[in-house]
């Protein structure tokens, strides 16, 4: 299990691989984003989509996804995340694209008001199968201070 | 319809109500973000989220989803968003929590770059049944501009 302690700031990962299908982003966007360019392919050919793409909440899910199944493999005593500071949707996601994330530690520090979490900052890439940036975020996560007794240095 | 022309900066708008269920709560993190805490009482009970609360990408989705019903009752001829500024999830989200949006138009100005639409920056909070802030977003608007023939100007 991967505590505070062992966040190392600066450190890379490459992980995930999600395959888009269509079902998926419509059932998506049906539910939570029914705008028409994420259903209907001739709404979509009226705008800069050109076709059905992803609502963008859908592509912050499957890279969450992602990032959940890279943690069954690198177990983390993760806390949730206070937010994100930048979100870009950089480029549309389409049904049949395939996605994968790269992600490196921009910074960490323990929590002054819960002396038993600590929190850090990433800078996240999702690409597409063609190596295109479709979504960019700095991104915050709250995680378990291995010992909440050592003392807070800034 | 509304267009670019029609946004007014300053303008408010209060809108949606959607009730979270634990079904859905369960739904969406059991495929989007299995992490223990979303997904199992015994298990979120160990963490400061108390009791099972619904994964920061589904509330997102659930604001997106009451946008969108708002967009229908007021229509605009959008065109998606670039990302989003900043955005923190305050406060857990519960199975039973009903939630609600408030929204400011902060800026809007013309794409230089495609004359057919225009960009709009929005502060948008949801709030829980005990008017407690949940999700704070700096959002982008992408719209179409009514007369793309007229001047852009700073």
């Amino acid at each position: 299990m991967m505590y505070f302690e062992d966040i190392v700031v600066g450190s890379k990962q490459s992980f995930g691989h999600y395959e888009v299908t269509r079902d998926e982003v419509i059932a998506f966007a049906s539910r939570y984003d029914p705008q028409p360019f994420h259903l209907d392919d001739d709404a979509a050919a009226q705008t800069h989509f050109g076709r059905i793409s992803a609502s963008g909440w859908h592509t912050c899910a499957m890279t969450m996804a992602m990032l959940v199944e890279n943690l069954e493999a690198n177990k983390q005593a993760g806390l949730g995340s206070p937010g994100v500071d930048q979100l870009r949707w950089v480029k549309p996601v389409y049904p049949g694209d395939t996605l994968r994330c790269e992600s490196t530690v921009l910074e960490k520090r323990r929590s002054k008001s819960r002396r038993e979490m600590g929190i850090f900052k990433s800078h996240l890439t999702v690409f597409n199968q063609n190596d295109e940036p479709v979504l960019d975020m700095v991104s915050n996560g709250l995680i378990r201070v291995r010992d909440e007794d050592a003392p807070i240095v800034d």
